[in-house]
């Protein structure tokens, strides 16, 4: 609180960095590359969490857990799977520490060696695979609609907090299907689930789109995603839905019998969202003096503030005060009443300011004979004076406002921040002066998509679902396309 | 489905296995040790996790969430928490797999060999305790009140589903005070949020204690306990709530500046409950039919069977049912209409019963006729025949009837399978010819207690809190005793 932020403009990932740690979000850990989701930040992500639990189970999906460690061959069994997986997991190799006969410090007992090295789970589809293989039979088994919330593990050599950590929470869907069809809508029903959670809740408009086979999760026939664009103009993927044919099910054997008693493997998808959607709510929307929350997912969402030189002025307002806050939580509205005497209002103003409460309502002597209450608006910074009468559903009103603008203004920005390309130059141009989406026109090669993300950085963050027909010429190789695709620089 | 469950009486441990596998709430997974909560399963541990979830934030307590992995040398920094973990610990010691050059096979990369091994988390006192060092200064930084629901690894030789397991899902509570005294009363209090949990949503009685120093938690002052009986007399530990005074401040350095300026080491708890729970709850109400489920934590409450003859008559009862289902959602209960062709009403009736669905109703042409509608209790399997008017009204009542009258049940039970012992003799008659809980005197030793269990496997499960002062004699030596302890095998 004793200085300002970094700003935006001066230095972004010093002031995601500081925002994250003075809005008490989260902080490194004392383990190399895992963070510690601090009270406040975890109450944000457990607002996601509903909401999401929320819309898996309308969509007819169960929770289960599965187990955290994988044996070593089990991610072995898909051949792309432990490519893309392998180079990056924490192996358990024992299970017991002893003193050192030595040293008396605290050693790995060598006698107490894995026969079979286990995986802390990168992700869980072997596991849940190798399960459902006793878990169907027949078509009355399917479909079957799983999902975990769990922690995930992957080493990253590079790590920031929320966007990329060794341990991070996410949840995963894993489902099975008796025809193909089925598995795909089921995948895109997926990807609209968390198209709609980011927009409506996030409020984060987001590119629906198809990954090139590069980009495409490892095991996968296809990856369906959303992108969303942060404010220094960098694309952050924001979920991933994966159509994953009969992989795995051929991997661990998983055969279901159909209506007409023939024996078929299954199909099956699997889809993810994590902690990372925290960093992405973080970035899109905040400014230099702090978050930004929408207030779907604001831990509070109305602060009040009382002003006061004594403690008889307080317990005067306090008295009006109390009443309000009982009328506002009966809409459902989470209010807190700052009347704390350690800290004058300016301080509390900033500090709500940087924890990014949607709204402030300020009350002093002056309010109480006139009727009347301060509100200010935390995305706008503006503020107005209204009736006390009135402020109950004023505030109702003006939440819902507020969750409609960040969208607006995110969706602007976005709008504001995507180029067309014609040429590989005009591409170069835009991507080092100012970043953002760039449509272009692609050869549909893997080596074209590697030169380019080698010599600019970008990658093909998605090739869009709703794209356009379009005859055009590759950027790089100048070869035929039908479509553009479209690139960034990515978290 | 297809034959009878084990009985209670003649394997009461295959029973359980049976059951927890048939009424499909978990399995063991092809990871040793861990096994897999299947979705009915995880349902009912959803249901308790959002009600303890509820009434630790109602006493002030906020969620945060800490890393999964922990330093060795963490662990060893409190002498006594080393002691009691180190050897039953997962211990990672590489962070890569690469494929054998020479057999071409997934291996442990020995390049990628951490320098200092990381344990997957026991549980997170250390972890915790070496964070809080950066968040307490001041006493103005007191209580700090968190809770974390995690998984956690305990390698276990013997396994088995719910009750003991290598990894397990678990909620801890870590909080730290300015004053012991504080610090005491909020152990106790979390002592009164475990009982009342257990008590009014599981149905379950549970006597309140402290442990003897032997079974205290490594690392802890004082450990507070509620201890349940099972049907098989044996007493199950659900829930622990630790005071551990200074012990992890000292380790880890935690000080903050009292009123006067002062440094002073804080005072800290910590309390924890887990998937266990799921196996008391199995354990103590279930019957020879299959699982018996207090209403509060049933995921499905009410069952509706259509009993017809042809497509007809299932459209007219379904009309009527509809209406019923509308009603019996407005009242916040959790109905199912089973309406599927695939089995007979008897199928369908032992499927619940097994599944330990409270309350099923049954619908049949005579029933429209009549304005009727039958109605079993799973608990007592009681049949009636109510009138239609009245039924969403008698099933709401009804559902507090059952959860009341489970707890009754149990709490008969455990009071007739609860014993005073004045001799080593009788102590030893009672524990093998019945069990359950014993109260016995004891001289206050661990070499006593050693002893007792050495010879009769018989532990001491708590100290009651509400023991009353009366002379005895230790019945193992005699020496003299100012109040009973309780005994009792245990899981």
């Amino acid at each position: 609180m004793s200085k300002a932020l970094p700003t935006r403009s001066e230095n972004y990932s010093e002031w995601y960095n500081e925002l994250v740690k003075r809005a008490d979000l989260a902080e490194n850990s004392p383990v190399r590359g895992c963070m510690v989701i601090k009270p406040y930040g975890f109450s944000i992500w457990e607002k996601m969490q509903r909401a999401l639990d929320d819309m898996f189970k309308e969509t007819g999906h169960s929770n289960a857990y599965f187990p955290l460690f994988i044996p070593k061959s089990f991610l072995s069994k898909e051949a792309d799977h432990v490519e893309g997986f392998a180079k990056e997991c924490a192996v358990v190799t024992h299970y017991r520490l002893m003193n050192d006969p030595v040293t008396g410090g605290v050693v790995v007992d060598p006698a107490a060696k894995l026969e079979e090295e286990l995986i802390v789970r990168p992700t869980s589809e072997t596991v849940i695979w190798s399960t459902y293989k006793n878990w169907i039979q027949s078509y009355r088994d399917l479909p079957l609609l799983i999902n975990q919330w769990a922690n995930v593990v992957r080493w990253e050599m590079r790590t920031r907090i929320f966007l990329r950590t060794t341990e991070f929470l996410w949840q995963e869907g894993h489902t099975a299907h008796a025809t193909s069809a089925e598995a795909v809508a089921e995948t895109e029903q997926m990807l609209g689930v968390y198209a709609t959670f980011v927009e409506e809740w996030m409020a984060l408009p987001v590119l629906r789109g198809i990954k090139t086979p590069n980009e495409r999760f490892a095991g996968a026939v296809e990856t369906y995603c959303i992108e969303a664009l942060m404010q220094d103009n960098r694309a952050l993927q924001a979920g991933t839905s994966h159509f994953l044919g009969q992989n795995f099910a051929k991997a661990f054997e998983v055969k279901f019998q159909d209506k007409d008693g023939k024996l078929e493997y299954v199909w099956g998808t699997s889809w993810g969202s994590s902690t990372r959607l925290m960093g992405a709510l973080i970035m899109a929307h905040s400014d230099d003096s702090g978050l930004v929350l929408p207030p779907k997912l604001a831990p509070i969402q109305v602060v009040i503030v009382p002003i006061y030189r004594d403690e008889n002025q307080l317990a005067r307002i306090s008295e009006k005060v109390a009443l309000l806050v009982k009328d506002l939580k009966k809409r459902g509205i989470s209010v807190k009443y700052d009347d704390s005497d350690a800290y004058k209002p300016g301080y509390k103003f900033a500090e709500y300011e940087l924890r990014g409460v949607p709204i402030r309502l300020a009350l002093g002597m002056r309010d109480l004979e006139n009727g009347t209450v301060e509100v200010a608006r935390r995305d706008t910074k503006t503020k107005e004076t209204r009736t006390y009468e009135d402020i109950v559903d004023h505030v109702e009103t003006l939440l819902e406002t507020i969750q409609q603008a960040i969208y607006d203004k995110a969706l602007a920005y976005r709008e504001a921040n995507s180029h067309k390309a014609d040429t590989y130059d005009e591409f170069k141009e835009i991507l080092d002066s100012r970043g953002g989406f760039i449509y272009a026109h692609w050869d549909g090669t893997s080596e074209t998509e590697e030169k380019i993300k080698e010599e600019t950085k970008a990658t093909i963050r998605c090739i869009p679902l709703d794209a356009v027909e379009e005859q055009g010429t590759c950027i790089y190789s100048g070869k035929p396309s039908s479509r553009r695709v479209v690139f960034a620089r990515a978290y």
